[in-house]
């Protein structure tokens, strides 16, 4: 292996003709199964070589025409059925040697990854004409196709982020929910991040839950008081600097 | 134009071939000129078509084994000489028509963009073979080649929110500063964002900065404090989500 300031001496020689690519894009797309506290991603089966039968985040090639965002709804539209479905680009995977096929195809195979939260409830998988495709605990995860495992944890983690930073997750929680929902929720997808009542109190603080004056009684406790996320109070706070939790 | 679910019926009947790219990397790189509180971009001249004559983001094209980090820091080293420069991934722009040289070469341009934050005092363009190169106030940027004003807008907002959320003034500040210097480095970059006693008090607050007992003296006023980051404070802060002003 080269070093760097060897490879820049070579270049000046030579340099290395340019590289050919086709273009995939791969969707991180992730839920929170509330009734069981389990963060979940999509994964399908491949379905042919290479890595046949290894499971992978959904992707595609994208055809001629076609934009990245085109083909990741195009290949999301195949797999789940969902209100509301908002992707955002999460990273650019490029690098040489990435996909088997580089070697017998002469081409460099380039992934432009997607990523999303969705609602559990809402979503609908759609089996049609794959070997597989699971909702998988993100703690679960087998060794998947590709650098797949590494495009799903920078997909986590900017779930974390996320959640860190904006009202995330009044998106996917129920209408309403307790203070305890809402907590668990984040210890889901953050893991261990603060107590219960330090919570409590800075989300109460923020203002933008509203007490909907109704109760929900569930196992032995006292009944919880159900909250509601208030958009209208949270208007002004849009696009400042905001750390939820 | 098609919509969307007509030509989801034509991709059933006969799907589009995949397209063929070249993978371009181009590089957002901002300083801030902090005696004439001026937010910079590096700028270069194209020195061939398409586009000629015009000023665009410093890029080239990826080559046969090269990363995408290779070559954005390949054609940042002939451009520019800093200590401790640090690329970090922006965004992927991969649209249809983004390139006029689509139509001729029958291939798609897809464009990895890198940003980074320099001193600009440390920073020594190399004009050497280019037509030209500059420090551009980013508020005075002409029409750029390509979509590459697209690109710095996108760089800007990623610049405005690492200023923020995190420490990365002080990796290129002096390393003694005021309070002053610190508040006109923060409006230079985020425009307006708050008065000066309440951006003191909250920086204040953080526990961040450490007086070092030198006072210097500018105009009319009394002697201000010079202040230093100090790391190790910040330390146990790094990983938690945290805003800055």
């Amino acid at each position: 292996m080269p070093t760097r300031s060897q490879r820049k001496i070579a270049d000046v020689v030579k340099p290395q003709p340019l590289a050919d690519f086709k273009v995939g894009v791969d969707n991180a797309i992730f839920s929170v199964d509330t009734a069981q506290n389990r963060l979940l991603v999509l994964l399908v089966m491949r379905q042919q070589q290479p890595f046949l039968g290894q499971w992978c985040l959904p992707g595609t090639l994208v055809r001629q025409g076609e934009s990245l965002e085109d083909a990741a709804y195009r290949i999301l539209a195949e797999k789940i059925r969902v209100k509301n479905l908002y992707l955002e680009q999460l990273y650019t995977f490029g690098g040489p040697y990435r996909d088997p096929r580089e070697e017998t195809d002469k081409v460099r195979y380039l992934s432009v990854s997607y990523f999303a939260l969705v609602r559990y409830e809402d979503a609908e998988l759609i089996a049609d004409g794959v070997s597989g495709i699971a909702w998988y605990p993100v703690k679960q995860v087998p060794q998947l196709a590709f650098d797949h495992n590494e495009i799903l944890a920078y997909g986590h983690r900017r779930l974390k982020n996320k959640l860190e930073y904006s009202p995330v997750a009044f998106d996917v929680l129920p209408e309403v929910f307790t203070l305890n929902d809402l907590y668990q929720f984040y210890t889901t997808v953050l893991g261990e991040f603060s107590d219960y009542s330090n919570f409590r109190a800075r989300l109460l603080k923020l203002g933008f839950l509203c007490d909907t004056g109704l109760k929900v009684s569930r196992g032995a406790g006292r009944p919880a008081s159900l909250y509601r996320f208030n958009a209208t109070a949270f208007a002004p706070f849009k696009d400042k600097p905001l750390v939820f939790i």
